[in-house]
């Protein structure tokens, strides 16, 4: 079962991604977490040029472009080789279709042209929590100590365009795609969360 | 007039691009020479990810996606803001079609449509040093002094596939591109190239 996770900045989906993965582990399943940009040597090595500060000169196709080219090696070396484990990935292709075809304003047409080979390989379920941006920016903002990367500097209004589409990806592909309330405790989105995985693995196994 | 230069190993782009440069300035022309994959900031930086020895991992979907980031990074940073003078560059998008549509099997379809916006912004003029594959390599192995890069430890096989790639390209884009025989002294092959673009320089000023 391959999962993902999206949303803006400061969702939490990296501590919901490390409690669901005990909780799984706990229960005796093998359990695969990963993230993007990056989750392979190559993939890191790409997702280093990707969010470097220094590299303000990136434009939105090279940006979009490398962002495929680090999914595509991380699905050949991470995800494909994992399917039969339970993978629990931080950012997909919607990802890409959120922030570049919608936040970047590069279309969605674009975004789906150079993501050819990850649209093959679509998960089967994808959570996306779904955040204020004032919050989730603020959060960030007040929790972290480190250098914040480039993506995190960008003005105010793309991640209102990003959010806008996140939802109408919610809207587009809602057998997949599930929408979660982040303006609640990560304990509370945590319940909701595993009680969908728990759900859908024992429509699997039953 | 955006001129590119396409080709197997040890076919002397290099040397003939550098030629061609010092004609065309002492003639009073703007030339800008560049090249493929690198020639900005941001693209030498996915150049080095690309040719690194130790980066054996990484897979044609990904090697055909950081061409196109680079490729694009560079149109951005150097192509389009010299359109009005004359550009020589080394390698640009047959040299995707060659080595990755065809040596390695990814496909004309896939990598158009990874290209999508290199291929909005066609050269004007190619010239295709075409070249047996056995005395290109045993060329570059004679004359080179530094670590060969990734691409060129290819094995043989792959160089074929890429000179055939880059013959039937010729034939599909006679308009564009133009064959020109890499047998021959590099003294010849230059005055060759050198008559066709005064040629077409000529048919623009008149």
């Amino acid at each position: 079962m391959f999962i993902t996770f999206e949303g803006g900045e400061g969702t939490g989906k990296t501590t919901l991604i490390a409690m669901i993965k005990e909780y799984l582990i706990n229960a005796g399943k093998e359990v695969v977490v990963t993230r993007e940009p990056g989750g392979s040597k190559i993939a890191e090595k790409i997702r280093q040029v990707l969010l470097d500060n220094h590299n303000t000169e990136i434009t939105p196709h090279t940006e979009a472009l490398l962002f495929a080219a680090s999914r595509a090696q991380h699905l050949d070396e991470v995800i494909i080789p994992n399917l039969d484990k339970i993978i629990l990935c931080d950012r997909y292709i919607d990802s890409s279709m959120a922030y570049q075809a919608y936040g970047r304003d590069l279309g969605e047409e674009f975004v789906k042209s150079i993501n050819t080979y990850a649209l093959n390989y679509m998960p089967d379920l994808t959570f996306y929590i779904d955040l204020d941006p004032e919050v989730g920016i603020s959060r960030v903002n007040k929790n972290r100590t480190d250098k914040k990367d480039r993506l995190d500097s960008e003005k105010f209004n793309f991640h209102i365009k990003v959010r806008e589409g996140y939802l109408k990806l919610v809207c587009k592909d809602q057998d997949r795609v599930m929408k979660i309330d982040g303006n609640r405790s990560i304990e509370e989105i945590y319940k909701e969360i595993l009680k969908v995985i728990l759900e859908r693995l024992w429509m699997i196994l039953s």
